[in-house]
């Protein structure tokens, strides 16, 4: 076993006692950080950032440094399994991901390779994460994570962000066979990809359903918690963290997967997820990220606010979604301190 | 008294009984039409059309004609306000809408014009009302609207859309004091564009809070149900529909405006929102828009689903968004018809 000097985090994740709610940020607290901006700008791009595992290592231990957050994530993107499943994609600065080719049939679906290594095409990620392990050297865990298969089919399908997602939807209802062979095929490749993030060293995997609020409640049931309760039931190794933004009508399901945590964006009321959810998850959550464009001391009051909705049960303090690029470090700091700084009862 | 031929959609709104579920689409059944896009091609842009009351009257009435549904909508746009308040906007092609000046700050507000004649500066849009009901004469009610505060205020401060809208909500948290009064000014505003609509023929309003969804419950509350609260208590003239896109944790809330109907979107579930809502508001919506992606027999399906959790109580038949503009026309039929033959236990 690992001697982690915070172990914080992943004793609230197995719902064991703690002393006061740990912190972090979603998704990578470091890009708000100048330290991260000056490695960023030597680079061609973002892409390359999670390419080079010395360099991503080094961004993901910097909000471990820089802000005192309790836990790590490692840099990376969701869109990483695509890329490794044959659909490149580059990032358009001020746009986000775009992709080239995208997939809408069963004949382009059986087009793709068939046997990858997923191990093998994600080498940096692992690599990322080993290197990551040996620098923090047990300061504070490592979170691990990848797309959920929905939010994954999301870009595959539409290439793009977009407003309403409405190509990808469309599929689910035009092509459910279709929809459902590919979500398989993201599925299996998660699996295999959050297997081999533990196996280097993450602690704790989370899965990002970032686009789960855009179906409805029977669509989100059939074509998303579907293919999240798959992976949470392989993912035996290590916690599994589940947050699908948006799908606040999916609680009650959502409490049943076989994992640990749940995160719930700031859309959600904290007593109400956990009437919802039950005594024995651990949510994360939720602060409106938009909080933090506030005073110092309107921090303080909204932290302490959802500090006290936790009323002493399992809960990780974090925003309700990442945080924004051009939120001042400091007011993230206020935001961590005042986590730190709040006695549980 | 007005002699309606079809007042379906009236006598839902009012609680009377009636033979079958009233049926219309958000926002503009038109735009999905052949006879739509010939006029629209004729023209310099979206918004010459909106300024332009024969026209404006004439896509308002295609889909009556040609799709048959039970109420027109006067083709207009929710952003016609923040140019009567004196900030123009532009409408850019696939982009949506662009406003080259925002407003940020008490001076800039103060800056604006302080006498405003509403009616005077949105004269076009009352025009295109009278025309379309001397043209319609009698067949379908006509619905007007607005933007609800909070949404109109997203885009006076933002200026054009975002997936975040973070400019705007940092300004909820960052100037409360600004906030509030750009949302008065908006709010009286409205008020008596309302007014204005129904003096001239609108037999109901609905106000769109499109970007209700981004705030959490405590700041929609502040910020969003306080302002629709004010509109729904001064228009006594004709029945409010209200329609708070993505607030489902609002409904217990919207439930004791001053309205007769309630819109809800695709992700809301129709038992509980009719439980959170009570028997004594109309419910409007909401079959997910992409529905209409499916085959015929896919979209009779589901508009089935939608018409029996509807449990023979106060219901309009709706999509839970606006219709998406690359739909084909035979399937929109396809939902309306399926209403239409829908009995009533």
């Amino acid at each position: 076993m690992e001697n982690l000097q915070n172990d914080l985090l992943l004793r609230m994740v197995n719902g064991e006692s703690t002393e006061r709610y740990p912190v972090w940020l979603m998704r990578q607290a470091g890009r708000i950080l100048p330290e991260y901006r000056a490695v960023r700008s030597k680079l061609s791009g973002f892409i390359e950032l999670v390419t080079t595992p010395e360099l991503a290592a080094e961004v993901t231990i910097q909000p471990v440094d820089l802000l005192g957050v309790d836990a790590a994530i490692i840099f990376s993107d969701i869109l990483v399994i695509p890329e490794a499943l044959g659909l490149d994609y580059e990032m358009i600065e001020k746009k986000g991901p775009f992709f080239p080719k995208t997939i809408s049939s069963m004949e382009e679906l059986n087009a793709l390779d068939k046997e990858i290594d997923i191990q093998e095409r994600l080498w940096y990620v692992i690599e990322a994460i080993k290197i990551t392990k040996r620098e923090l050297n047990g300061r504070v865990p490592l979170i691990g994570f990848a797309g959920a298969p929905w939010t994954i089919f999301c870009y595959m399908t539409e290439g793009q962000g977009s407003k309403t997602f409405s190509k990808a939807k469309r599929l689910l209802y035009a092509d459910p066979e279709f929809s459902h062979a590919l979500l398989s095929k993201i599925t299996d490749a998660t699996i295999t990809y959050l297997k081999a993030q533990i196996a280097a060293g993450a602690n704790i995997v989370q899965l990002f359903d970032s686009w789960a609020g855009i179906l409805s409640p029977s669509m989100y049931s059939e074509f998303g918690t579907k293919y999240v309760s798959k992976i949470c039931d392989a993912i035996n190794e290590a916690p599994v963290t589940v947050f699908a933004k948006g799908a606040y009508y999916a609680r009650k399901e959502l409490a049943n997967l076989n994992c640990e945590t749940i995160g719930i964006d700031w859309n959600m009321d904290v007593k109400e997820s956990r009437e919802l959810i039950g005594p024995n998850k651990t949510i994360q959550g939720n602060l409106d990220p938009c909080a933090l464009y506030g005073s110092f001391q309107t921090i303080e009051e909204k932290t302490k606010n959802m500090l006290n909705s936790f009323a002493n049960q399992r809960h990780i303090a974090n925003l309700g979604h990442g945080v924004y690029p051009d939120i001042n470090p400091e007011k993230v700091k206020c935001f961590i301190e005042t986590v730190k700084g709040f006695e549980k009862n």
